[in-house]
Parts: structure tokens; sequence; C-alpha cells
């Protein structure tokens, strides 16, 4: 897709203010540090937010997650995500236009829940253009070399199809979106997260539970394995009792339980995955 | 408050350069970054300074030290601060002028030992001016759907009693100020906090180890509970022998123990909160 | 070596976009952001690149590697550099100029190899001149009163003569360079650092390992304490079974140990500082 000449016709030229950061990388090393460094050298203009570096070492899924629910809430921007177990096999970099944003990092499922968020992808390119790269190119920190070296010459405005060729949309991998339906009077999901407030947060979406004919103050029956609890379905947490169990709809429209000054995930024993029912108590 | 016409006058008209942001969000989740793309949105000229993020979940008390600490080093700044146990109740967000600065979070105690530390509060209202906030407003994220985006329109410029009615300054809740007086020759106070140094730090005044005439090198008698030990009072406790206990005026102007590289809280069992007395170890 | 009279005839007087900063202060106290703070006070334009905050308390060597491993990435800057057991006593702080960049911080040896990764000192200037400082100074705090107001200042345009007395750069206290060295047909070095991954970090260059003639796919031979094991020598250990332990170049250009999808300081056992031995399988 690139051209011989210098002259690139393109639907999307333009430059970002922003770059968003996301990566399993840790906060101890200066991995993260080394990645700003080099968007500072080749977008000094763009302010670099990171949206967390914690995602659980490889855990593609918890990083799509994170990414999705938070980039409504960002400006446009070039978001830069590595959560890389494959780096340095043969998965392949992407560079993806998706509404007001462009989403770089590698092709294995991670940006595409974020590409859902912005209204899905507008047009791929794979990262075969050397030349945005930094050189030599170390086989296992492509967020350092060729993730944000190309992001940031993007945000500098770089043409999108300069990144390289470009790949049909179909191609591009994705995760398996997170399981919310109502079936036989239940809503089914499985635990998305698990907060720092011990919140669990489901992938059942708040209207799935409004179908239920479950309103606020309600009794709501969530079952999982072999265990039933029948909690209240309130507006907010810190309405319950301290060490009460409440389902509530959380700041990213997902049903989640939580425990009013206490921690829900340990209390319940729910790890990331696990299946979970809800119902109302008495089927309306 | 709001006026009806566009015409708005009042005595502290301004715009900030920085906000500054203070929240027990952690870092493991996108709820910092979701809250630092909202200020980007709106006031994309402003720098965002991280306080911490580590507040331990809903410790309101010792939200309202750090920040109360730390802000005297800031520029002048919208001041957020989320520590937030009682979201979506009753209790107000505010936003309270102090000195330079505007501090903006819930009405909780958290703000008020950092407004006392900016000399008082001259002028506070509380956030019912819905037009400055994102909307549809999550009941348990009010951090991002109301306090950075009505801090980030007060830093681009929006006049302060844009944010809602005023309210009279008396009405705000505050924090019993922690404890620091000299009582029959010894000076009372408790455990502020544990750094991650393992240093605690008191609650009592350098101001008040020197009425206890305890100079540089003396013995200061440590008691708390019923225990009793004697440390030299030192400039610094890199002056100490390794593994040696020592009293010393921290960077906040206040007495901390202190083993040199070592982990004083540790060595000492002193939870926040703990009762110390501190005393010459021959009465002056 | 400041001037009577305000001229100042000088070899290097510049401004910096940018500031770095890698202590050991952690992330949950106000110390970092205090220091962000006297940063935008002193020089609102500098842009601060966070290297890490979580250097083990007085870990100056790790610290030391961080930082020299960090800043070939980092735009030109003045780089902030605090692990500092020493503060308040009579180590001093300095301010060298190396290459493009100053780097400011404890005279302990902390700054002594991200100096070498700059091409070596060109002039170095001991902090004493208190005008350049915030007051007044906490004996246990001179990253905020000393050596980022210095930093700023300097950031801001002021000349580095100014930083204080000019010193004999032979004088600069130095690490001990790490071992890197092939004797008898064995690479030698020791453990440098374990990362988030649990990559086992050597201070071996991967010039060495080329010198013992092993290749891409060549099996290698780890020697530590009792201990022996054959590993391949791979281009990434994303290339590897899972479980299994790989040698491979990492992106500092150092021999690293890695499980692919595991931990591999914890199932070798190998701390810091560990000394290691590598070889060809059958020497070629």
């Amino acid at each position: 897709m690139r051209r011989a000449s210098g002259v690139v016709r393109s639907p999307f030229v333009a430059s970002f203010d922003s770059l968003s950061f996301i990566t399993d990388y840790g906060l101890e090393d200066g991995f993260v540090a080394a990645c700003h460094g080099v968007a500072a050298r080749i977008a000094p203009a763009a302010r670099v937010i990171d949206i967390t570096h914690l995602v659980q070492p490889g855990d593609v899924r918890r990083g799509a997650a994170v990414l999705a629910q938070t980039i409504p809430y960002l400006p446009p921007a070039v978001h830069v995500a590595v959560v890389d177990p494959g780096v340095g096999t043969a998965r392949r970099g992407v560079a993806v236009k998706a509404g007001d944003s462009i989403l770089v990092g590698p092709d294995n499922g991670l940006l595409s829940w974020a590409i859902d968020a912005k209204g899905g992808a507008d047009q791929a390119f794979q990262l075969t253009n050397g030349d945005l790269w930094l050189h030599p190119v170390s086989p296992t920190f492509h967020g350092r070399d060729i993730f944000m070296p190309v992001a940031a010459h993007l945000a500098a405005g770089t043409d999108l199809s300069l990144a390289g060729d470009e790949i049909d949309l179909a191609d591009l991998v994705t995760l398996p979106a997170p399981t919310s339906r109502v079936r036989d009077g239940e809503a089914e999901g499985e635990v998305m997260s698990v907060d720092r407030f011990g919140n669990v947060q489901l992938s059942i979406v708040a209207a799935d539970v409004g179908r239920l004919g479950v309103g606020f103050g309600s009794p709501l029956v969530v079952r999982t394995g072999r265990r039933q609890l029948t909690v209240p379905f309130v507006e907010t947490f810190a309405a319950a009792a301290p060490g009460e169990i409440v389902a509530f709809t959380d700041s990213a429209g997902l049903i989640s339980l939580a425990v009013n000054a206490g921690d829900a995930a340990q209390q319940l024993g729910l790890p990331p995955g696990a299946h979970v029912r809800l119902s109302a108590a008495h089927p309306s």
C-alpha cells in the first residue's frame, strides 16, 4: 500500500494531541519510561495518558476489557496497547482506524473490544514499514521499537497508510465477545474482572437485568457453580450495610457484585471466567 | 447561585494550568485514566499531577493527610481528591476556594486538612450544576462523572460560582485535627501514617519536641501502650547506625520514628492511630 | 566556580524540554508528587518522564541499572535520580553534564552507569549553590528540596556552572561495572535484575555469547553455584514451549534467562548478584 511517490491520498490524514498506553510491563522497570521517551522524541507535542501497566503478564483478555471500558472517556488519540505473549513470533502488528482514533498493537485480539467500542474498524494496516521503527528492533520489546514509534509517528501526522500493508478487516483477530444473554428467565455471563475494591464485574449488561424485571431494591438470585445466594439489586454499593453483598450496575454499565466496605471477590471466591447466572427472586 | 443571564460577577475568575489528583482507585484498572481522559477533553491545556492513587480503599484520613502534606509543594491548581466510601449517597460534592487554589471532592472531611494548609476556605459551593457533569452519571464513579469534569471546567476558566449553590463555610465537614499537644512535660500524639520505608510518622509537630527541650543528639523517651523505649533525636536517620531506632523531624515537619536501613513500623508494631507520648530522657 | 558578576561564559548553556525522574520513593505517598509540583513551579514548560519510583529502598545498584538501560531512549533531558540511603550525611549532591544531557543526584554511584551510557562525563558540579534550593531544606528529602529544584532550574535555562563548585571528574563516585568477561571458553557474569515477568537479566553482553560461538538454536550450558543446566539460546522467549527455560538477548542487549509463560527467577532461584557462567554445550 505504500506509494512509490511521496504523494499520498488518504481519507484520514490527521495528527493527534494524545497517545494512550496500556501494557502488562509493570511499574518496577524502565520499560514504560523507555516507550514514553520514544514518544517524546518522535511526537514531542503529544500527551501520553497511561491507562494501566499492571495488566497481569500475558492476560490479553484483561487488557482488552480495561482498554474497551476506558477508551470512551479518552480524547481522540492513537491508543497503544501491548499485552503480547507472542512478541517476536509470527503474530502481526497492526494499526487500526476506528471512529475518531487509531489503535496500535499486536493483532492478538487485544484491540478488538476497544475497536467495537469505537463503532468498529474502518481501515487496518499491518505494521510492515520499518522506516517508522526504532532499529535495531529487539525481538522481545516491540512496544519500544515498533508499536510506540509507529504510534508516535501517526500522532505527529504521518499518514496511516504509511504504517504498512492494508489488510482485510475480516482478518483482524478478535476475542469472543463476553457472554451476556437472557435465556429461560436467567441472565447468563461470566466474571469479567475484579477491581481494587474487590468488586466482581460480570459480563452481564444492565439491560439484561432490566429484561428480567428486576428493579432497584428487588432481590436478585445469583447462581454460580453449586452455590446460590440472593442479594439486593441496588443503585450503589454505598447504600448497603457494611458487609452486605449487593449487585449494582457499575461504571462500565455492567452488573457487579460488591460488599460495602469489604471484598466481594474474596468473600464469594469468584475468579475471572467463572460462569454466573442471575434471575429474579420471584420471576415476574 | 446560578445566574439566569450569562453575565457573572465573581471575585475569583481564573484559569489554572494544573490539576492535581489523589484517589484510592489503585493503578490496576482504568479508573484513573478515565478521569485523565475526561480532564484532557475538557481542559486540554491543563497538566495533571497525580499525587497518589494508592490510598487504602476508603481511608479518608490517610487521603487527607497525604493531600495536606503535598499541596504546599504543588503549583496553584484545581486539586481533585476522591476517597469516597459514601459515593452515591447523600454526602455532598463540593468545590472550595482556599488561597491560590480550588479543591474539589466529596464533603467528607477529605479536603479539610489541605484547606487548612492553604490558610482556610474562602468560599464553598455544593456541586449541584449538572451542566458541568458527564451524563449519565454513574452512582459509583463520581470521580469520572462529577468531580473531574467540574474541576476541569474550573481549570479551563469556568467561574467557580457556576459549580453550584454556595454553602456556608461552617457547614463543611472537617476531620478532627491530628493531636499534637504538650502536657506535663510530654508531647502527645498518634501515628499518622507509615511510609514506604517503614518510617512511622507521628502527629507531633517538631516545635512540640522543641518545647520539651530536646535537641539533636539528645535522648527521647517514646511511650506507646505499655512499651517504652529511649531513642536518640537526630537530624536525619541516615546518621544512625544500621538497625538503630531514631526519632527525627520528617519532611512534613512532623516527628517520625525510623530505623536506618530498616523498617521501624514493623519493628515497633505501631499501626496508624496508635497513641504515642514523647518526653525528654532527663527532663530539662 | 560561581562568578561575582552576572556574566557567565559557559560551553553548555541550554534549556531542556524534559526532565526524567527515578527514585525509590514508592507510589503510596505524596513524595513523587511533591517533586513534580516543585518542577512545575520552577520549570512549567518541562515535561517530566517518570522512569520508575519502585527501586527497592536504598538499592543504588538497581537504580543505576534501570537508569542506564532506559536513558538511551529518553530525549535530551535533565535526569534526576534519587536512591539515596546517605541523605543528609556528608555525601555530595552533583550535577553532571554527559553528552546531550545533565544528570542530577547524590554522588553515590547511582548516576555512574548512565553517565557511561551517555559517553562519559564532560563536566561535574557539586550542588553548593543554595540559591537554587527550596528552603528550609529537609535533611531527609533532598529530592524535593535540592535535586529537583536544581534540575528544574537547569531545565529552565539556568547555566550549569551556577549549580555549585566544579569538581574533578575523577572524583565522582562510580559503581564497579557489572562483570562480563570471557575466560577459558566461558562467559562470566552475575544476575543484574529480575523483571516483572520473572526474566533473569545477566550482566553478560550478547557479544560475549557470540564469542563463545553460540548462535540461535544452539544449546547453552548455564552454571551457577553447584547447578548446571543446558538451555537453548533463542531469538525470543515466545518461541519456546510453555514452561521451557531459554536464554535470549534482552531489550538492553544483555543475556537473559526466561521461561515462556512462566517465572524463570522463581524456577531457577537466582537472586540479583548470583554468579553465573555460560558456555557452549560442545565447545566450538
